[in-house]
């Protein structure tokens, strides 16, 4: 590829923002707020609409209802429009109410699953009002005791919740199905790993599809073959990019295995899958537990950029005419010329030409925001993952 | 269920037996050569008849190809129906050919793949011969460093091999798909989880179906959540049974983790997938590289009765009744109850009322066998992995 | 060793239980509370003295500073002899502070190490106050980003903090140090295994011993090995017992893995390391997530006395005489004898000629103690890990 | 660092090689022979003289006894020094005697232990002979099986072996003392840690240092936090540089995760180590089970330079002032911006400073040199693991 075909590919690419990672976040053990943040969706939307400002690739922001609730989202769609951004992806929450302790569409009480199910239906009434495509559904459902539940009655029970949502989808809507192995269920989860969302997406029919949380496989796994497989079989709707070294750290993505996202874009480029044209949506969703977050998000885009840029460098020429003829050095050369080009000076030009500054975190922290905000937000309730 | 029924649901219970552990095996580092060890697939299914002789529960000895070829399937069949056993499934061996270096199936070379595929339906052939029901394929397809081969074609070139096989079997026949983390491949691996064999069984048919072998995990995976999730979509055949604390280190089964080969049989009572005549292959496949072959085998058939045991054991009214009124105490206590039961006693009361010792290995070792053996198998080139 | 012998062993063995036990806890992703939990450190003392009551095996508490701070610790060691227990160790608390977003003993900041240490040594004026023996160090200290901090300065900073509260203990004092792998911090963490730990306590003296807690290792980490190690160099100073599937889940312990509970047992016992005597403390740390608290630990507190019953159950001698000759299925069966055996029957008769209940779960439950402080602590602020 | 001292730096590297890489090497599965691999020690030293030729970093060959086993040692030193390389470290081998199925210097027979602490004190003969300066000690020595033999009994034997050895050593002569987490041995290893070889080298005293091998850990071990932590306790001996996604994997250093071996050798250049006259031994330890294994090396030399020269551009001025001010993203970013510099072309300018082909792989492709071993080496027997 060439470069100005490499810098047109760039040009647009759209990494999609998640409103949470502008509140504060934490562990079990304690959440530090910082100066700053957001008080409300509108203050989540703006700050987001500085990171497309400074990055311009990361022109929509993701929901997360009930942290994110309004009354009105016609006009919270029209204030991000003002803002030069988008509604993204309607993230569904059903594991912060009393009510989900022991589960929620997956409950062995049936109130609380058809509890459960409503606010999954209101979701994508909200999807309605928004003009969003996509409805994720991450459920934190599970068992932390062998014997707790029944395995295959939560089976039963996820797939019916999901057959109703899924019959509620517009025609334009889908469904993203996230899995994560552990956390906060300990000993089974509901959706553990990327067959099971597969499994029931399949099930479902073609609006469903599976979504990646980076940071949420076990040790080992291979997630560029995930990647290439539900490519192949057309079963991959949506990324949730973040990066660890343990479990689901929830780091800035590209920070802990800068190889890797290397390789996950690599898959994308070689499917043909990375334009926005062709349905996969690119998310981040990360925890800035002590770096300041609007910069780290910006920085996050940025990688991704970058590892984008490495995997559409890639001379597919010479990587297919070693990999047909045997040649496993000469074929694992060509990935890691790729890998190893410093792409830094390339990306600096596109967002010249593009009207942006070669540096965008230098650029933001030159433009005064942060000290705006900090006094401008000193008061109020921050936002976080409970508000 | 009364003890009697318990009793009655293991006198049906049925392990088969792999040819290829009695035969010499280890690691890369050393394979440590043992006295009495078989010189010949006869040999190997005198030693698995022994096994069954005293514990009564291993009716069925499967055969690698090309480790357990003869010239005559059929005489093979009727030496081991002499012996008191049957010859159960057919493993497929693709991996140690010089031609398979850089994969079998999905080897880039169209002429490897060729082979490799008319080795899998050579196996059929000899089901046909042996009325064996199964065949088992493990791949150790894969490659070792990113950008080595294509994962998107490399799963192309798997589903039409598979497709070619699978076509070709009988009514009465099974494929049988294994995964694998890893080993021998150590970056991508073709079948690398049960979502990949889950995928493509479902896209080829009913007589195809998933094959878990315990070692094959990646660490913290939870394997009786993909029972119960295999046995719901009816698409679970056979297990490999072995036990590890690392990789696939194929320790005898239940030595690594006894309560995980309870959970895992809990799953199979819970499905009512426990009776042969439910189609589910309970297959050892285990290397006993420094320790006492036979004997071994010996204790792993009773590991896997004793954990069945438990699991026939549990108070399933009682387990129900506290799941489904969220006690999670009661519930996991309801498990843990049956857990704690030492079933010694009753499977030597069930053994006696067999006509078997109540104790498999003192039996075993007061019969002279091995002494026997170990005279008798003292030239010769014995079985291994090679061989 | 004789079942009296057994009996007079597990007579004498004690288990510590942790104050932070009885307080709500949980996820990063929601904390549910549940009734009659604690307000206040007096009240957590009345729940632990009820374990005890039913046990019989439990007869001191650890307090968490500054959870658990009080104006007049004598009159709470006062009021925990009135209620049947007494005060155990004293945990420190460096990481719920906004100064020690960066770390506490280990910070860039010298003000901040200062206030950490100081604290620390506060810690050991309470311990004087309670008569308490040990001071339990762990440090959530470490970082989440690659470069983010220097890891050799983390290492000296450490190394005089913990000097500066070493050379404060008074002669019956005991400094326990905790290492955990990762959480909170994501990338490195300054106390990661036992070998940080065991190396620094060799360099303080005799006074600093390593604290194991189960469920802080990576994936993999055989926890008997280094419980026997420990044991060896007289530098195992005490566990915090709990269980885990994947990371630090803080189960109850013995729920995920009882095998390994017995192993480690075994460890204990070979090592002659049960006797209270012999300074070993065995402490419990757990989160009672979703099942209600006071009859988790009671049934924690049953786990660890039917491990430890069955690695006295161990026939030493035919184990020892298995190992000498080799015989490798045989030194296997010997330790599998006494982990199949049953021995809740041995210890309901223990707890029956203590005048316990055999079943304290059950006794539990009759007491009406659950009902009781659902209705009195109906008001106020329930403890929790803020408090 | 200015480009010059950097390079300067750089150009002082060595990189010893292991004999056997060039070998035939593989897994239990299969062993796949190449062309052109070395028949005697002789012939590995040629070949790594190669490599040392083409890359000018890589002047000593370790050698593994009895792998190479030669009747004058004086002799091989000799040709060695033809081949312009030098004989490196020795390293030992009590693994592949059937004596050593259940341990060597653990094992529970004594003369088993006799046989393999004489063969450490043969190869204290053997460093006399060569001139090495290190005896390289790796233990396979470990259990299958819990209760198979006594943990504690097996580190009394080890360090008795261990210091029968020490003893033994010449005033300018080492020990590095290997550590690995499993494999061969799957249940317990005798120095599977860092912290048991740290503790055994700390009680030998000041010629016993650790061997980190860099694929011999569990899961989730951050490998450059025992760097730090061994330079700064002066115990780190030396590296085996290999790299893996699973367990042992043995793929070249670098190709699995080159940030990993960037933060290795950013901890080396930190803690002013590189230079060889600090007396870290850098080693590459790998198996070419699938790739030509000469340029295979050639890549792997390659890598760790390019790892090194990142690591060397690192800002430490402003890394250090980032992280004394606790600005998280400000440290993150001085160490990436480092990494993701190119350093491809300032290695060639090195190269061609130094009178050698920028581009390594490229001049050993076109010297001939395998066609030519291929020819001179079609018979006899091939080294492997076995000989």
């Amino acid at each position: 590829m060439t470069t100005e075909a490499v810098k047109a590919a760039l040009s647009r690419q759209e990494i999609e923002l998640p409103s949470w990672a502008f509140g504060n976040s934490g562990t079990r053990f304690k959440v530090f707020s910082q100066p700053g943040v957001p008080r409300s969706p509108e203050e989540k939307i703006a700050d987001a609409a500085v990171v497309h400002k400074y990055t311009g690739v990361a022109p929509s922001v993701a929901l997360h209802i009930p942290w994110d609730k309004v009354d009105d989202y016609a006009a919270l769609a029209a204030y991000a429009k003002e803002q030069g951004v988008r509604l993204g992806a309607i993230n569904s929450n059903v594991f912060q109410d009393d009510d989900y302790k022991l589960g929620s569409v997956t409950n062995p009480d049936p109130a609380v699953r058809r509890k459960a199910t409503d606010h999954l239906l209101e979701c994508v009434d909200i999807m309605d009002a928004t003009g969003s495509r996509d409805l994720k559904l991450w459920f934190s459902d599970g068992t932390n005791y062998p014997g707790q539940d029944d395995i295959q009655d939560r089976q039963d029970r996820l797939a019916t919740a999901l057959k109703e949502v899924y019959d509620r989808l517009g025609d334009d809507q889908r469904m993203l199905l996230e899995y994560k192995l552990f956390e906060p269920a300990f000993y089974t989860t509901d959706v553990p790993d990327w067959g099971t969302s597969y499994a029931h997406c399949l099930e479902l029919g073609p609006k469903a599809t599976v979504c990646i949380d980076t940071g949420h496989h076990a040790p080992g796994t291979n997630i560029e073959f995930i990647v290439a497989f539900l490519l192949r079989t057309k079963k991959l709707g949506a990324f949730d990019f973040n990066s660890r070294f343990y479990a689901d750290d929830d780091l800035m993505v590209g920070a802990a295995d800068p190889f890797q996202l290397f390789r996950i874009m690599n898959e994308i480029v070689r499917g043909d899958a990375l334009d926005p044209d062709r349905g996969i949506a690119f998310m981040l969703d990360q925890c800035h537990n002590i770096e300041e977050k609007i910069p780290a998000i910006i920085r996050s885009v940025m990688n991704v950029q970058e590892a984008t840029a490495k995997a559409l460098l890639v001379d597919r020429d010479v990587l297919r005419a070693a990999q047909q003829s045997g040649d496993v050095l000469g074929a694992n050369a060509a990935l890691m010329d790729a890998y190893n080009t410093d792409v830094r000076p390339l990306l600096a030009e596109l967002r010249e030409s593009q009207g942006l500054d070669a540096d965008p975190v230098a650029a933001y922290r030159r433009s005064g925001y942060f000290e705006q905000i900090t006094k401008d937000r000193a008061d109020g309730q921050q936002a976080g993952w409970g508000a």
